[in-house]
């Protein structure tokens, strides 16, 4: 933790002031639970409640609310941009000693720059490389080949396959795996013959991966994520994937090989998106859905049927399964009443 | 393995012993194929031709199955509850001994209990504190600040962020994540600004969990883990779940950020529970639900649609697509019979 | 990576050779981007358009494509499976040097065979057994009385628990954990007691398991993995599962306790297989579904719903939420026609 003057802050991150520029303040704060010293931010309009009754030193909100705030105000018009960076200089990473902790083990041939860290642990194969100020932390194991870029950061227990890049600025959560073998056999009678995996993994700079994601290695050409893609926990990318910039997933969504998944996407929780599927820019999925078919349009895609009591869903699963009954009933109904005729649209086809 | 006579059993887990309390029992096995010097259980009253058949020296069983079983009974109310008992009797944890592994790093700042046992290869951190006979398994890192409580049991190659707090007499499985950055993003533009996650974990006591299951740090407050609460294998909580004393949970379920589980829930395996939701006490969920809303009463809920046939499932979702139009068919012959004005519903305001 | 003629790789293999026998070829590449010294494989016909533009040197394909190939042609009845073979030829894992590293920590009492491998950061625990050309990669952790068939291989980081035993040929990726505990409690007032976990895990030969993937140890018996199955990653495999010799099952399916699966199954992503079932030999299920009954015969199932644009799905959901009602109307309008009579199917008993 620091301390910071709302000056400072409204300095650094180029925002307005509405109260005093020595107040200072030591921590980010929930609205409701803030104290002196405490910076809140307003999530929402839901919360100005809240913002009236706040004990917090200062708020960072938007324009429009300034007027409701009853202590110091940090003015933005993303406020919840302002309050990230804000959060970032009060709550800074420490910074860790660089250099090569006694219990490590670095292959020779490894060329790890002088101002990375490599912590307690860690097991770094032949040729890799390392950049400035690139962090390893314990446990983490990397292949041989791999290149991990300026300032990324392994926090720890990580595993790079041989050959993987990583960008610079990006960060992997511990337990993910980057660069295991694809899911790849070709089947023989009864059995698989392994197809040997022989592409790797190309992260770019600023992503960010979480706990226990698995991201595989290609079978020929590269798996790619894209610079700025955020993945969050044991989120399963399968070989040949690519995710285009600035996507988000969430946690425990899985991506079949050789889909490409555009820019800018947002992809729920628990998501299953088929295999060699293409979706576009800009589209969101909300979480639960299965994707099993190409998305050429941006917007919002749908499929996880909300849970019930399990008496009604019971009843609601009966009659799903006898919807064929029901049709034929309408149609002999149509029948019945002469419509049949007169309001056929292809139903007689077989297909209704 | 640890052999006991039946008397001894009977006494230390307080249950009646109809039999030679003599006899010795040194293993469980299951009621059809347990052997001599085996302990079995009768699990429910299907069993039964096996009881009659069983060759176990003993058997843990209900006072109404007494007179069904051809050998020892060891009889109680609570005939699993008994038995699981009587196998850890039968079965204890190899006792580990206390002490630092030669391989292991810690900081000279940690506070280990003399009682307690850090495995090789481990990484404990600045500051940690681990209790009486705490055990920290080989390959697990310790972020600075952690306390792991008395008796708590981390196997191996679990990971412990900074500042997660563990009760007493809790066991986490190899790979679990505990403590890793919770996904939060502001967006800006294209990008995502990641918002620090500054809040930690707090797990009770007597908690299990499991093997490659993530349990992301809070934002700003705690991420909460109450005592006695059961999570499977690769479970993901999000950040500032709470989940409340006695749940168990089931393996492959993801419960987005800032959802609050209430006490003694049961969740079966791969539900998705979203964000920002409330699960009252004494909630049932089946495998496989989505859970989009808040659940105010106690019961059993379920969502999950069952597999069918493939040509099958294909008509039947053929036949949910086409809904709308069966529906406007209904309200034609409606009309035609002059059942519409009769027997409206509501069905008229579009919303049929 | 090696460089081969195409003569011997037809020998080798056994196939037939349409072209220069002396031609040399290096690496893999896929048919429309492969290059000079490029091998490559006509996976479908509906590549024949890139087959016939193709720059490889050689593309391994079926007789009844040779005559579209520009270039120099291995012919195959199984193209797919000599082009693993091929791809395996021509890209060898590296041999690892035998022996223990330094940093690896070995219980005086396990048998390691000398020409196996134990890699940086290892740790194995008593009594544990590992077959000639074994491999240990780094990190990984094997607990007491596990045995490691020849030529088995664990990538880096798995985690095998007390008594698992593994056959020969077998490989294990990153983040894998083979036997810890199943989830196994007795219900007691508002409490759980631990049963504890006294079986083990057996894995056949020739498996593949991936990244993160769990397999509990059984209850009282072993969980087994048979000879030649493929587990993509992120699975989890419940205590007392078996599952049949060369079933494949990809990422992210989970699969409850004590269910049995057959032979030569095919099992897709995002699976959920409810405990204590039978899954018949040659069973496909496709990804997403939910297996709540056993199934006893062969054949391909379902139950994925795909998605949709959210407002069509919204609109499709409430449609299903109102199944009812549609019936009452049906069931009115056959009333009116004096329907009912003529057209009963049981539908006045209450479940129509």
């Amino acid at each position: 933790m620091t301390s910071l003057t709302l000056g400072e802050i409204a300095v650094r991150l180029g925002c307005e002031l509405r109260g005093d520029p020595d107040a200072v303040v030591s921590r980010v704060a929930p609205l409701g639970a803030a104290g002196p010293g405490g910076l809140a931010f307003l999530a929402s309009p839901q919360y100005r409640p809240e913002l009236r009754a706040t004990r917090a030193t200062a708020v960072v909100l938007a324009p429009a609310d300034v007027e409701l705030c009853p202590v110091a105000a940090l003015i933005a018009r993303n406020p919840h941009a302002v309050f990230a960076r804000a959060a970032a200089l009060l709550h800074p990473e420490p910074a860790p000693a660089p250099g090569i902790h006694a219990s490590a083990s670095v292959d020779v041939s490894a060329h790890i720059d002088p101002t990375a860290m490599v912590a307690a642990g860690a097991v770094i194969g032949a040729r890799v490389r390392l950049g400035a100020q690139a962090q390893v932390g314990p446990g983490c194991v990397i292949a041989a080949d791999a290149v991990i870029g300026a300032g990324s950061r392994l926090v720890a227990r990580v595993c790079i396959g041989p050959g993987v890049r990583i960008g610079s600025g990006t960060i992997v959560h511990p337990g993910a795996v980057i660069g295991a073998d694809g899911f790849g056999y070709a089947r023989e009678g009864a059995a698989w013959v392994k197809v040997p995996q022989v592409g790797s993994v190309e992260i770019g700079a600023d992503v960010e991966i979480g706990a226990n994601t698995t991201i595989d290695r290609g079978a020929i050409d590269d798996t790619v994520i894209e610079d700025g893609v955020k993945l969050d926990n044991q989120i399963q990318v399968g070989h040949n994937v690519r995710i285009g910039t600035h996507t988000a997933i969430a946690a425990c969504t899985g991506i079949s090989g050789s889909t490409r998944i555009g820019r800018r996407c947002m992809i729920g929780g628990a998501v299953g998106i088929a295999g060699h599927l293409e979706i576009a820019d800009d589209v969101v999925i909300t979480a639960g859905t299965s994707v099993t078919h190409s998305i050429s349009q941006p917007g919002m895609y749908s499929g996880a049927m909300p849970g019930e009591p399990s008496s009604t869903w019971r009843r609601m699963v009966g009659r799903f399964k006898r919807l064929d009954s029901y049709v034929a009933r309408i149609r002999a109904l149509e029948r019945a009443q002469g419509l049949a005729a007169a309001d056929d649209k292809g139903r007689n086809s077989g297909d209704d």
